[in-house]
């Protein structure tokens, strides 16, 4: 039967100063790693040995598939990196703080842009402090100026029909370690969930969720492996 | 121009208790975790930037490459693992130390394992406790039950000719962490050195060595990079 594991990065240095992040490359904590340790314990312990793997083109994300696959004894899994996995492009407020935020723009705007399902941030301008797009790794691609979760979900799902669906069609074990908004994106996909509440939807760092799926690929209601 | 870079992996913890290791998935020393840091903040400090890897289907070459990876800030990198570049099999000698070896088949013979090229230790047993054929990751895959030198590098060239190759021809720079023995197949190759000396040849663990191509491919001297 096929199944479908996603984790979270384990606890980022800027989830930690409660800056916005979203394509810049910041590492784990050293909570982080423990964190993204303990899943790879987690999916041993319930003996859930994975086929394939995918993850962003972001340091925290492929560290902790890493991390969890050294738990998990198997480095030697087959992994593809891809942007279309990367975390939402906060636009201009990537490297603000929360409270640094609300300064600048005032409650009710980052109120709206961090719970509104269509409505971006303002664009990075061109020099930005924490502009990517300057990486050799974005080389040829379109860096986005600003996502909102919409936008974020347009580029995951056709991704993830394109690249992700195949295996598990084919009865495989994927994990995918990603980021908050791009598992919003197949969350929301694959359990149904309406533009309102997807915004509201916290994904935990480094717990497993879990869809089993059915002979007619249908998922099953998710889980954390904790639970399970 | 076309660049080629060869790592060995850092020590690991067999290297350090002198014992044949071979396909047994034996973990990097701490001394190994440090030496294969160390080989990323070289390449980094020469400008040195892989656009692809290539590594075994072993921890202690994939974890080196991966730190080497980190300290470039390139772990997002497209990484290819492969068995065909894992260690040269060790059969029967697998886990021995060296002591124990030369007790066991005496000193002349042991001689001759470690530096014939075409004479492979004896076979492993089936049920050895090192045996890695029982390995998921080796499912599908002719494991051998020992190796040669020769043998050794008649599976290391074919996937070098397919594989690592065709990047190199089109102009890329090619990272490759494996093992003493599948590098000494590519450096035989590359360098032309004969039967006689290659069994001979030391590669040191964690030190990045080079060959530049001309534009006919055809590869200059090799060198270390820290001496670059």
């Amino acid at each position: 039967m096929s199944k479908l594991i996603l984790v979270r990065h384990g606890q980022s240095e800027w989830n930690l100063a409660n800056r916005f992040t979203g394509w810049w490359d910041v590492d784990l904590t050293e909570k982080g790693v423990e964190e993204a340790r303990a899943a790879g314990v987690l999916m041993k312990e319930h003996g859930i040995r994975p086929t394939r793997a995918f993850t962003s083109y972001q340091t925290r994300a492929i560290k902790t598939l890493n991390l969890a696959l050294e738990e998990l004894d198997m480095l030697w899994l087959p992994v593809v990196k891809d942007w279309h996995l990367n975390e939402r492009h906060y636009g201009g407020l990537t490297g603000l703080d929360k409270q640094q935020t609300r300064e600048k723009h005032g409650d009710e705007q980052v109120h709206i842009w961090r719970r509104s399902f269509d409505t971006p941030p303002p664009d990075m301008e061109p020099g930005h402090e924490y502009d990517p797009g300057a990486d050799p790794r974005y080389e040829g691609i379109d860096v986005p100026t600003t996502e909102s979760l919409k936008l974020t979900i347009e580029r995951v799902l056709p991704y993830y029909r394109e690249a992700i669906l195949p295996p598990l069609e084919a009865g495989e074990t994927v994990l995918v370690s990603a980021h908050g908004n791009s598992l919003r994106a197949l969350v929301k996909h694959l359990s149904g969930i309406s533009d309102d509440d997807i915004t509201g939807l916290e994904i935990p760092t480094g717990e497993p969720i879990i869809y089993d799926f059915d002979a007619k690929m249908v998922p099953g209601e998710r889980y954390y492996l904790k639970d399970a």
